[in-house]
Order: C-alpha cells, then sequence, then structure tokens
C-alpha cells in the first residue's frame, strides 16, 4: 500500500510503529516537527510521546512550524511533555500552562526561527519529525499541507523521522517550493522577483541515511476553525475596499493592488472575503497561510495565484480543494515560512500586509499578543514579518469585545508588539485610519475620529485632550491609561471607574 | 575659483546668491535637504530661508537624511519656519518645540523614508536643497559627507539647489555609490553581497536642467559632540568584547565578527574603541554613521572597510581624517541611508547591530525615544533598521542616569520602540545579558542579574517576584510598573515613593 508513497526501497525497512518510532525523542531533547496553521503537523508520533510520558515523564523543547491541529499541543502540555515551546501556538491548554510559568515559550517572528539555528543562537533539533506525502526516489521529504519550519529542521537535525499521511492527495506532490538561504558571509540575494516564481526543489533535501523511521499514517488535519462574514466584518472589509479603490485611483497602488497577505482568523479571513464582490481583478497573495478565502477568490475568477506555507481550510472548503487538486495547482506555491515571510521579499514586492489587532491605541502602536499586558492569547506569528517591510502596513479589529466591555482602542496598548513606525493604516467597523505621514498628536486625531466605538469616543477625545495640555510628542496620561486595562481586570469593564 | 568644482559650463550662470535661491522656497512646500548626523547638510539656503522668514513668515515641511549641524534646527524653529520635520533631529529648540506639539515630527526608521515617497506615501519634495563637492560634466551631484536621503531628494523634486561647499576636500568626489532601487513590480534583488561593494554611480544622476539655482559656501560641517570613553562605557566595551571572543570559541561567530553596526553617539562610539586593545582583526563595519572610532581602528590596523551613509567627525579626528583622505579613500564607500540601513541587506550580510537604549525593561523591550512616555529626545533613527535583520540585535547604556535618580532598567518601558522579539542582547556597565532563546521569565532573572545597578536589583527583584506570583506570560503589575516613571516626573527619583 504505502510502497508508492516511499519510493527509495532501501528505506521501507525503516517503517515502525508510532511507539517505536517515538522512542527516538529522549527526555531532554529539543524536537523540531511538521506543523504550521494546523496543517501538515506530524500526528501519530506526538501521541505516542504522549502515551508514554504517562508511564515514564519525559519533557522536550518543542519547535514547529506555527500552531498544530488534532489538539496535539493540548495532549502534549497535559501530559508534561512540554519544557520548552516556540515560536507560536493558539491551544486553550497550552496558553494556560504558559501564561502560569509552568511551559516557557518562546514568541517568535515566523520568519526567524530556522535563522537563528542557522546562526546557532538556537539549539539545533535533536530530531525532526516531519508529515509527507511521500519520499522521493532520492530519499527526499514531499511536505503536505504545510511546509513551515520543516525543512530547515530535517536538514539541521541528527535524525528525522517521517510521517506519510494516506490522508492527503498524493497529487499534493509539485506544489512546494523548497528554497534554502546560503551560509554567511557568502550568501547571496534570494532571487524571487515575482510571488509565483520557484526558486528550489519540490521536496525536502536531505540525506536519507538520517532517516531513522517511517510511519504510516491516516488522519486528516483538522479543519480550520474561521467563523463566516458577520456585519461588523463585513463593515471592515467595506471600508478597506473602498480605500484600496482610492488609492488605485490617486495612483498609488496597481490596478491589482499588488501581492496582498492576510493574518490567520475569522477577520482577516472575512475581509479577504470582501474582495469577491469589489471591482478588482487578477488579485495575487503572497502570504502566510492560505485559507478558504483564497480559494474562493480563485473560484470568483478574481485571484490568479497563491504563495503561502500552507493551507487551513475549513470542512466546507476542504473537499472542494483537496478533491480537486488539479484545478488548483498551477495557482499555488508553498514556500518555506521563512521564505513566505521573508523580510527581503516582502520589501521588494511591496506586499499589502492585513493582520488583526487585538487592541492598539490612538497613537497606532498595535497590541498582536497580551490581554492586559500580561497573558500570552497565540503569539505574534508572522505579523511583524510583514508590517514592518509591507508596502501598507494594515491591522484590523472590531471596534468593541465582549459586548461592549473592551474598547479594542485605547489611550496606551498594554503590550506593544508593532510600533507606531511600522503601521500605517488602521481599520474597524467604525472606519479607517490612514496614519501615513502623520505625527502623533494628527495619529491621535484620525484613530478617534474613524475607528473608536462611539461609546468610547468622549472618553478618549477627553483623554487626548487632557494628555495634549499636559505636553510631550506623544502625549499620555500614564496613570490613567493603565486603568483602563486594570479596570478591565479588576471591574470586568474599561470604563468602570470612569 | 568655483569653476573647477561645476563641471557643466551650462551651469555656471545658475549661480546665485543664497538668499535669491531661497526665494524658490514658498510658503506651504515640502522641502528635501542633505544632512546627515551633523554632516554634508545644506548650510547657507536654510539660513537665507531663517533671515527672510523674519520679515515674511512662512512654513514649510523640512525632509532630511538625519539631524543637521550647524544649528539649523534651531534657526529653522526659532523662525517659525518648520511646520513638519522629518525622519530625524538632534536639536534642543526643535524638541522643545515638538514635545509642545508646535512642529509636527514624524519620527521615522531611516531606510523608509524615500521608500513611502517612491511609492506616493509622503509628499514628493516640490524642492531639494543638496551640498555638493561638484558637480560633473553630466550635471550629476557629488555629495559631501553625508549622502543620507539626498539622492533620492534630488530625483524626486521638481527642482533642485545645489550648495558647492568649498570647505570640504574634493577628494571626497569617488567615494559615494549612489543606488536606487527600481520601481515595483519589476523591482530586482539588491545586488550587494559583500560590505565593500559598490553597486551605482559616484555622483547623483539628475537632470540638470532641473538644476534652478547654485550657491556657493565655505563652511565647515560641525564637528560631531561625541564624549570620550569613561568608566561606565568602558565597562559596557569590555562586557561586550567577552562575549563576542566567546561567540567566536564556541563558532557562532566568525573571527572577525562580521559587518558591524554601531550607532550615533558617545556610548556606542567607546563601545566600538574597545576594540583597538582587543584581539579581533579585518573587522569591517556596514554603519549608518561613521564616527571617530571607525578611523581610529582602521589606524590601529584593526580595521579594512568601513560602509555607512555619513562621516561625523569630533575636531580632534576632523583634520586627521578629511586632510588625509587618501589614505582611507579604499577603505571607505558612502552609501545612501536606504542601502545603508535596507533591512535586505542587513539580514543578508549578518550584521551585528549596536545601538543604544534611552531605557529598556527585564523583558527585554527598548526605548529609544521617549522621556516619560511622552516626550521626545531625537528619534527612532536606525536602531529598528538594524535590529529587526541583524544577525544579533545589541542595546547598551549605563544602568543608571543622572546621579542614579534613574534606572536605565524598568519593570515596563514607558514607550516601545523595540520589541523584545527584536532584541538579542542588552549591557550596561554592570553586565551583559543574553537573551536569545529565552522566555519572558528567563529573560527577566538574566537582564536583573547581570544589568542592573546595584541600588535598583532588590526593588526589581521585588516587583518581578510579584508579578510572576500574580502570573501571566510576561507577568507585570501595571499599576506599579508606571509608577516609576511618574515617581521620576513628580518627585525627581525613580523610587521616590518606593
Amino acid at each position: 500500500m504505502y510502497e508508492s508513497r516511499i519510493r527509495m526501497p532501501a528505506l521501507h525497512d525503516k517503517v515502525m510503529s508510532a511507539a517505536d518510532a517515538a522512542l527516538l525523542i529522549e527526555d531532554g531533547m529539543t524536537v523540531g516537527m511538521s506543523g504550521f496553521t494546523r496543517a501538515g503537523e506530524a500526528k501519530a508520533v506526538p501521541l505516542a510521546l504522549v502515551e508514554r510520558a504517562r508511564e515514564q515523564p519525559l519533557k522536550i523543547s518543542l519547535l514547529t512550524g506555527a500552531s498544530l491541529g488534532n489538539d496535539l499541543d493540548k495532549h502534549l502540555t497535559e501530559a508534561g511533555v512540554l519544557a520548552r515551546r516556540m515560536p507560536f501556538q493558539v491551544d486553550a491548554t497550552l496558553r494556560k500552562a504558559i501564561n502560569q510559568g509552568e511551559v516557557m515559550f518562546i514568541d517568535q517572528h515566523l520568519s526567524d526561527t530556522v535563522e537563528q539555528m542557522r546562526n546557532h543562537q538556537l539549539k539545533l533539533p535533536d530530531i525532526a519529525v516531519i508529515e509527507a506525502v511521500a519520499i522521493t526516489e532520492e530519499g527526499h521529504i514531499v511536505p503536505t499541507t504545510s511546509v513551515g519550519n520543516s525543512a530547515s529542521f530535517a536538514i539541521f537535525a541528527k535524525q528525522v523521522v517521517v510521517e506519510i499521511n494516506l490522508a492527503h492527495n498524493p497529487n499534493l506532490e509539485g506544489l512546494h517550493d523548497i528554497y534554502i538561504p546560503t551560509y554567511r558571509p557568502t550568501r547571496t540575494p534570494i532571487p524571487l522577483v515575482s510571488p509565483g516564481q520557484r526558486m528550489g526543489s519540490t521536496a525536502i533535501p536531505i540525506d536519507p541515511a538520517k532517516i531513522a523511521a517511517i510511519v504510516i499514517t491516516n488522519q486528516p488535519d483538522s479543519y480550520s476553525t474561521v467563523t463566516p462574514p458577520d456585519a461588523e466584518t463585513q463593515g471592515i472589509a467595506d471600508h478597506l475596499i473602498a480605500f484600496f479603490e482610492k488609492e488605485v485611483e490617486a495612483g498609488r497602488l496597481p490596478k491589482n493592488l499588488g501581492p496582498l497577505q492576510a493574518g490567520i482568523g475569522s477577520i482577516a479571513n472575512a475581509v479577504m472575503c470582501g474582495f469577491i464582490n469589489s471591482s478588482f481583478e487578477d488579485l495575487v497573495m503572497y502570504s502566510e497561510v492560505l485559507q478558504d478565502c483564497t480559494f474562493e477568490l480563485i473560484d470568483a475568477g478574481k485571484m490568479t495565484l497563491a504563495s503561502g506555507c500552507s493551507i487551513t481550510l475549513s470542512g466546507r472548503c476542504n473537499e472542494r480543494v483537496f478533491g480537486n487538486l488539479e484545478k488548483y495547482k498551477d495557482k499555488l506555491v508553498m514556500r518555506t515560512q521563512e521564505m513566505s515571510n521573508h523580510p527581503e521579499i516582502v520589501r521588494r514586492l511591496g506586499i499589502i500586509g492585513i493582520n488583526t489587532a487585538l487592541e492598539f491605541d490612538i497613537y497606532g502602536n498595535v497590541n498582536s499578543t497580551h490581554v492586559g499586558g500580561t497573558k500570552m492569547m497565540n503569539g505574534i506569528g508572522g505579523s511583524g514579518d510583514f508590517a514592518r517591510n509591507a508596502n501598507l502596513a494594515i491591522f484590523v479589529t472590531k471596534s468593541i469585545a465582549k459586548g461592549g466591555a473592551i474598547s479594542s482602542v485605547v489611550p496606551m496598548v498594554s503590550h506593544v508588539d508593532h510600533t507606531e513606525h511600522d503601521v500605517d493604516i488602521l481599520v474597524t467597523e467604525q472606519g479607517l485610519a490612514d496614519l501615513r505621514g502623520l505625527a502623533p498628536r494628527e495619529r491621535a486625531r484620525v484613530v478617534i475620529d474613524n475607528c473608536v466605538h462611539p461609546d468610547y469616543r468622549d472618553a478618549l477625545n477627553d483623554y487626548f485632550e487632557r494628555a495634549c495640555a499636559k505636553g510631550g510628542h506623544t502625549p499620555h496620561l500614564l496613570r490613567e491609561a493603565v486603568e483602563w486595562h486594570l479596570n478591565l481586570e479588576e471591574f470586568g469593564h474599561m470604563r468602570a471607574a470612569g
């Protein structure tokens, strides 16, 4: 059955059970696994490790591309396997352990992790566990629905475990483009000059002698949990489309806007869906994750090409895409996350980056990660890779949360992931603030006038006016600014004491 | 006299007084001027504008490379000429006007300004005023001691005023390398693969018909105000050198460390001077400003090459370098600030970036700009261009300021310019904190143990322990964290109420 998936016959005798393969992972090891936004994660070996840890406790440092599906981070956390975790996660159980200081979580720009390894600033993985659709005649690994950090993990690791997942369409082979930068000081420019360009190989080139185990699995990826657009996300999309139309008219953007990036999640997905009924044509994505919206835009004839490092779809969209892959194949490229998010490429191509903010402040600083300045939500992900070097760095969020207890626009964010230097456009369902070329006091004016929910507008105007009276380039009343966050924590409402 | 400096005879009749040239600048215009860290600024036309504004008030948006010498920002501010100013400044009078909200200051990554112009996200200059040592036979402009943003300003502006400054050594010609990226979507990789590589022309290529006026001046640049190393800066240098030696021994850095960048100012200059008595050889700089230390390292036989976008020297060093330029010429390249600071190049070359922090917090977030979270000091400058993409992002500062009233290490910085994602190493005279691969709680431990002044160590330990007890990925007690900054403002000492 699986022989056609393992095309190097010498490797057939490496096939073993997940439990046996998991024995290669020892206490204290650094383990690099495939998986990015619930797509293409190794599925059997981590669970076997969880089983084993119940009998024989062990702890590892786990590195992945981004988040894992199939509740793996939950199971690994509950089994006490995770000493350290990087560079991203979205699991509720793991999140709790991180916030209790039980798991050391290193929140990184997603293009950075393997670069830091390459320079030996992060420990190299002892072992890599990579999901694949096939192993080639040369013993090279063909990834599945994500590339993430899998290529560099496999290249750096002393041993590699491959999970051949029969549930994936073997026709995924050919989609991937594996390009690895050379070492400094003789590193050359990344040759990519257009979003669809291929630069590398379709499989991860490693010495097959490093393949220590092959495990056969047959389990689909978890579906994405993206929710359909609602009135607020439609409002955000409408403001953005109107803005883009104006920019094209003014000659500041090309007719197809240039390459688009959209962050993971429901809001960014809904915003991208907004293009379906727009007048824009020939759209192109150069993004991290390809979500439902990508394929809806392709199906609607609006998008001609999409490059990403993972494909994460809802149940509704999954069969439509993976069951008809040949229909999409010439319009897709799947890259390493180092390349999908690389600052060099983002700046060269002039990407429009659309990412979700947890909150932003009146001066345009963005918090993507920390609730109340202390509790990690998920991680910065690729938002910084894109925002810093984008042609337009756009952050979107609904103006209020928790039924109005939270204003997403605050005097001063409780944690900064993106400084005002890196934020061009802010959008809520209330409107759009164009911050380009503005000084802080001017930024505050357009943010308050355009993005704030009416319930909070007076309070923010009042804050801003009194702060300006006190003075400063970026006027603030520090004590009062933090009370917004403390009120929420202490009284369940930002304006409880207001 | 000046005919040899204006080698296109047709331009000789453009020579006029500064007052006449200044008449080309009209109220409301956007003006791009040369000048970067007190080097190579246009000197006569801005002063003529100041004179004129006394009689006939006018306001302009002034863009430069970075800071200006000869008190120009002071005079322009006092004359009320500045409506808007970007992307950097260091003048006390202008600073006051910025903090009072009288001048709108846009604080930018220094590699970003002309890119935003190229994409029409910032208004293009109506007129450029560029200091030059010569105009070539083709009518192209040879800059002086800085390139900064001069090339793109001259290319974008409708009219160009050239100040030929006879005080500069004409032998500066040949030092510059003017490379302008092509427009998207057909932009190609920046070809630079080694710090000394030349990619462009030695003069700024513009249509000479745009040269509307030429003014002859004879006034030197202001000397740099860099102060000699002291015990604390020597301590910082010693910690860094010891760290670099360890990194080389561990194989994480090459023997010559790779290209070095050092921020403007006394601390970074002193740190670089620390290399003179080190064991390191064949050092190379790929930096923004070349200060005294660069030439002391070259003279000491320690440095083989330095690339920057300006040369700013103390009185002591000035004649030694500019009076003997031929001695240094083959070891120097002067680039546009877009190229000296370009993220693509910084990441490709693997630069070690050493920049000065105003303050940093126990989790490694850095404030480079705002005193007490509100008052602008100078600006972010190039620190973000380098820190984000550096091989090693290092920030240095003395552990205390104002005789101990201020701890440079605080629970939470009052303003974030560099997030913990972008900060690898922190150094004070107390010691060095290596934050690579650490989670926030681990970062706090090494920052407090290594960088904090003994007078503040107990207070920070106490804060951190109580914050951890409360929980969170990045534990904080927000109300207490801001009190450090408010105490300073209200009582003149961070621990006044402690």
